[in-house]
C-alpha cells in the first residue's frame, strides 16, 4: 500500500477496538456494530471519528461535507462539525426536495427496493470541491450516486471517507475508477470463524492477521 | 408565560435572527429553513444550537437523547454530543431493526402515507431517562410516538427538546397532557404576509410584534 493510501487508510484505533470486541457479524457478510454507530450512537466514540475524519480530509480542502440520510449523518455531521464545514446531506424519502433537484435510484440492500436519492441543486454549487462521507463503503452504490450528482452540479468530489469499509465489496474499486481518493478508518478485510479481520490490526482469530 | 417555561422557550438569537431575515413561509403553513437546519447544515449554527439545548435540557437529568431518522438527527446529536450523552435515532424505513423491537405507525405529512418508526428496544433500557430531540414541533406526532415507545420500555421522557415549534399546531397540547416539559428555540406564532413572528422576538412586519 502506497505511504499516501497508508495514511488514509490506517486503522483507527479507538474504533478498530471496539470492533474487535463488540462487532457481532452475521451471515458472514454484515458487520452489526449498530449499538455505537448507526442506530444508537457512542457520541465520544462519534465525535472522536468526526476529528480523525476530518483530519485525514484536511489536505484535500473540501468546502462541504455531502452524505446521504439517514446513517450517513452523524459521521458526516460530526466531520463538518470537526472541519467546520457545511453539511448536505442526500433526502432518500423525501418527495418534495425544491427544484432544480439533483436525483439518482440507487438499490438499497436493506429494504431490497429502489430509492430514490434527492438534493436541492442549489446546495451544490458549481465548481464547489465536495467531500463525500459515508458509516459504510460496502457496494459503493450510494457514494457514486452521490458522486454523480456532484459532477452534474459541475462541481468536484476532492475525496470519499468511510469510517467502515469492507473490502470483500466492490465500492472500493468502483470509486478509484473515479479517480476518488479513500479514506477509512476501519478496512475490513473478511470474516473468520464469525470475527471481523481489519486490515493492519491484530486479530482476535488466533493465527489469523492482516496486513 | 410562567418563570420556568419562559427559560425553556426563550427565543435563542442566532437562531431567531436567521429564522426572521432568511425563513420562507409557503402557503402560510411551511417555515422552510433547510438551507441551514435540515438539507444543508450551517455547522456552526448547528453546533450553537446543540448547547443551547444541552443547557436547557441538563435540569432534567436526561441519560440518553432519543430522536428520528432523518431531519431529527443532526440537532439531536449536536445535543448528544454537548452534554455527552449517546442518542438513539428511531429509524423509519428500514424492515430489519433487531428484535424485540418497539415500533408505532405515524402519519407523514411530507410522504403523505404511514410510516413506520422503529427501535431496537435494547437501546432503550428500562428505568433510563430520555430526553426527546426533534428538528420541528409542529402536529407532535412523532415526538408522542417516540414517547409512547419510551413508556412501553418502562423507561421515563423527562422532557422534550424542539429547535423550531409551530404554536398554531396541536403538537404543544398533546405533549403538554403527558405532562412531558417542553423546550423550544422558537416559538413561531404565526405567519403574517408570508413573514414568522417569533413569541418574544421583535418581528420584520411593522406594527407585528407576539409575547
Amino acid at each position: 500500500m502506497q505511504l499516501v493510501e497508508r495514511f488514509l487508510c490506517e486503522p483507527f484505533p479507538p474504533l478498530a477496538q471496539r470492533i474487535i470486541q463488540e462487532g457481532v457479524v452475521v451471515n458472514d457478510r454484515i458487520l452489526k456494530i449498530d449499538h455505537f454507530l448507526n442506530h444508537r450512537i457512542d457520541t465520544d466514540l462519534m465525535s472522536a471519528i468526526g476529528v480523525e475524519l476530518a483530519t485525514r480530509l484536511q489536505p484535500f480542502a473540501a468546502e462541504l461535507i455531502l452524505t446521504a440520510e439517514a446513517s450517513g449523518i452523524p459521521p458526516a455531521l460530526a466531520t463538518a462539525l470537526a472541519a467546520r464545514l457545511p453539511l448536505v446531506y442526500a433526502k432518500k424519502y423525501d418527495p418534495d426536495v425544491p427544484v432544480p433537484a439533483l436525483t439518482r435510484h440507487i438499490h438499497s440492500p436493506t429494504r431490497d427496493r429502489q430509492v430514490q436519492l434527492a438534493i436541492s441543486a442549489r446546495f451544490i454549487p458549481a465548481g464547489s470541491r465536495v467531500a463525500i462521507v459515508d458509516d459504510f463503503l460496502a457496494n459503493g452504490r450510494t457514494a457514486l450516486a452521490l458522486a454523480d450528482m456532484v459532477y452534474e452540479a459541475g462541481a468536484t468530489v476532492v475525496a470519499a471517507a468511510f469510517v467502515v469499509e469492507k473490502q470483500f465489496q466492490e465500492g472500493r474499486l468502483l470509486l478509484q475508477k473515479l479517480g476518488v481518493p479513500i479514506i477509512s478508518l476501519a478496512q475490513i478485510t473478511r470474516f473468520v470463524d464469525g470475527r471481523p479481520l481489519i486490515y493492519g490490526w491484530p486479530s482476535s482469530v488466533p493465527g489469523q492477521s492482516d496486513g
